[in-house]
């Protein structure tokens, strides 16, 4: 049954992007009513937001004043503010728009609601990939959120300075800001420039004959895969009953190699499937092993549902679909 | 004597504003004959770059493309990236401007060196800012540099962004990249927005009668203030004999409250002087204490030499001749 926290307006940044459109269906599941999202540009609207709790705001969230004229509008009382710009593979030619867009929208969003909405609660992703380079005397540790920020792309440089950030409105001002660190999350709506996704659709295009192998980059780091799904509920548990001012890392804490991952999407294929390594794929400096220490999260009462089968078995119907 | 490394290329980003004329100075002392610098806008060009050693090149380092055809035109052996927009005291107001300035200019660098000069050495100045709050279980210690950076303000912020995207650059593309994080520097041609100078300008206001009282801010903050001539002498250092990649703090490790160095000057004054505490001159939040842990730089084989009463004196005396 609702009770009044569901009817007050949650304003979602990107919401109809891979992560966010997940996160309207979670808070559709969890009863909320009022919910508020941003979208720019020609991309589909996703299907979830066909939904009368939804709306939908056509605002450019690189300009200062709509955002503020949007909060003002919205009066939220919560905001996840997931919109960024997340190709890490493309972070280095890209680096300038990059750091423009995801530090400006950030900023634009703290001053709006500094000025329009200073009881809201807001939702900071950051990524696991703020802490890059893991120092030699910590190597193969799971990583807690005190370890230093040493990032090693600019998309990572940009999300440690969203994060920093807000961390300095909430010092300054005290805004009431929570900040997360969600280590890789995979599911249905990903992009192929990513690892996962990049992997099912190619598996696909082999099954339907349109490529004559699986093209892949670096097998051997490690990495901590959460369903998006998981990642989602994870990011409600934080804006509810998170400690204001505080960072949490989210992941499930479980660390597979991307081979391991690559093996169990090619067992669930129809085909066997030729894997070849490309040059181009490798990234110029990438992380060995990127498990998180997600203490702080569980303790908050989370803990990942879905097991990463069911996860990646989701992701290749999803390509079967579509390609 | 000069040898082969003094006619170098050396670039100087912003090497007419304040830290910028000190280094030129110091760089003409140890006989550098090669010595480029930029400067932009209509403020007049320091004496110190009146000298057949000094070439002064109007560029306007926010444009991606006048910073790489100059790095591309100077072929520089040695960069010291100086240019960067500080007044921290203003930085809330100005965050827009001060992020897109301070993180774009570093881009172009970059940028502009892996291009054009991929050999070239580069220092990048950051701030003991970076550091900001200091951890409850830390208070009242010297700084080291694995210290966690947690920026108090968008001034502190952009410098770790600055700090934090040249270390990528550094691990991706093995660029010739070295990092400093100077605590508070004092000395001539400081812009009063910087405490040191604030007072020195109202003592000499009183003195000629100009101004009823001195006003001021937070007194009871402790501080590690390092002559300028000091502070460049160790960018010199680092730049040469400092390890690529790492990152060094700069600074006396001497710490001051702000109320005894204000009572070193006020000692230096003709007259007896009415303080008087101005509410507007408080910011938001601020750093307590914040002292230099440098033994990584005396290593290096550097020490203040300049006592703060006589860098104290020098100030007030600049301020004499000006007002």
């Amino acid at each position: 049954m609702a009770n009044d926290s569901h009817t007050q307006p949650i304003l979602i940044t990107g919401g109809t992007g891979f992560a966010g459109r997940h996160l309207i269906q979670a808070l559709l599941d969890d009863g909320f009513q009022n919910i508020h999202t941003t979208h720019f540009g020609n991309s589909p609207v996703p299907e979830v937001c066909q939904n009368e709790a939804v709306s939908i705001h056509q605002v450019n969230l690189t300009e200062a004043e709509a955002v503020a004229q949007l909060i003002k509008a919205v009066q939220p009382a919560q905001i996840y503010h997931l919109a960024s710009f997340a190709a890490v593979g493309k972070s280095f030619e890209q680096a300038g728009a990059i750091l423009q867009n995801n530090i400006m929208l950030q900023l634009h969003v703290l001053n709006a609601v500094q000025q329009h909405a200073p009881q809201a609660k807001i939702l900071i992703i950051g990524s696991a990939e703020e802490y890059g380079r893991i120092p030699q005397d910590k190597l193969g540790q799971k990583i807690d959120e005190s370890y230093p920020l040493n990032p090693v792309n600019p998309y990572a440089v940009t999300k440690v300075t969203q994060d920093l950030l807000a961390q300095a409105f909430y010092f300054s001002f005290k805004l009431n800001i929570l900040r997360v660190r969600p280590f890789n999350h995979i599911g249905e709506g990903q992009s192929p420039d990513f690892v996962i996704p990049a992997f099912a659709s190619q598996i696909v295009a082999v099954e339907k004959g349109t490529q004559e192998c699986l093209k892949v980059g670096k097998l051997d780091s490690v990495r901590d895969f959460t369903d998006v799904k998981d990642m989602v509920r994870a990011y409600i548990i934080v804006m509810n009953v998170g400690e204001v001012g505080d960072v949490y890392n989210i992941g499930s804490g479980t660390g597979w190699k991307i081979s391991e991952v690559l093996d169990m999407l090619l067992a669930h294929s129809t085909q066997k499937i030729k894997v070849e390594v490309d040059e181009t794929r490798l990234r110029p400096s990438d992380v060995e092993y990127f498990v998180a220490d997600a203490h702080r999260i569980q303790e908050l009462g989370w803990s990942p549902q879905v097991p990463l089968s069911e996860t990646l078995e989701r992701i290749l119907n999803e390509w079967r679909e579509k390609v």
